[in-house]
């Protein structure tokens, strides 16, 4: 159960990509394949891990083009394969608090068949007004329609 | 799956209760009992509700003696039916951030039939030590101690 979309609080990418169901899920939760768009060029997405399990650790790292690199670590909630991925930054694996959540938020894809396409809906789920506000304004819209564009052409080059 | 016990950043109390499983069960999900016992007295506790099921609100109304009220807002993260109970303050209904989390902990018990009454486990489990010796200088032991002779005596009391 999701909480009902807040246009205060929330954050949404709404698309029709040109890429089956099947393939964008591969692309979401298999390592090799989220690598290659998790983050938007030049950031390179240099390690993915993902347990697909309520209460599973999902965990990335982002290397930046100075070399830097910065993990993103987040607890896996909810998933129904091909259709819908829930996780959130506020825990870690096996629903621990994280000690330093990157925003605070609840993140979540779904995805359902459309005009042989992929209806794709990719929201970011706030508590505060202010929290929702500063992941605007660190560049949700271009930042999630970035990777949202590299997982269409990664997801359509998929044999 | 849920994290392993840290001793650095979890608390536990670990009984063995005089009431079988099952009634434990219904002390914790049907809300006129769990009103009964799941604040220490003499504060009451005026309202529960739970939607049982992952991403489904667990939430609680403290009526202390002078009458302030105090809501506890969690989500239910995880279950299974007479043996595991997850939730946490990080978030409330829907899996959406906490605006305003009491602590910042996972909670969760266990339960297993032993000696013809229940092996019973209660763990707070936290990202930051601080804030995991800040809930055990509030009275942790004390206050979840005081509550789990509550449940027993409540249990026991069932038909």
């Amino acid at each position: 159960m999701i909480s009902p979309f807040n246009p205060d609080l929330d954050l949404e990418i709404n698309r029709l990509l040109k890429a089956p169901v099947a393939r964008i899920w591969r692309c979401w939760t298999e390592p090799e394949l989220l690598k290659q768009w998790w983050t938007p060029k030049p950031v390179i997405t240099s390690q993915a891990e993902l347990d697909l399990r309520p209460g599973g650790s999902f965990r990335t790292v982002m290397r930046m083009e100075d070399g830097s690199e910065h993990p993103f670590e987040t607890c896996i909630l909810d998933l129904e394969r091909e259709r819908r991925l829930v996780w959130t930054d506020t825990l870690i694996a096996g629903f621990r608090p994280s000690p330093a959540p990157m925003f605070g938020f609840t993140g979540y894809v779904t995805m359902h068949p459309e005009d042989g396409g992929t209806r794709y809906i990719a929201r970011a789920i706030h508590g505060k007004r202010d929290v929702a506000k500063r992941h605007e304004e660190m560049g949700f819209h271009d930042g999630w329609g970035a990777v949202t564009s590299q997982l269409e052409a990664i997801a359509g080059g998929l044999a």
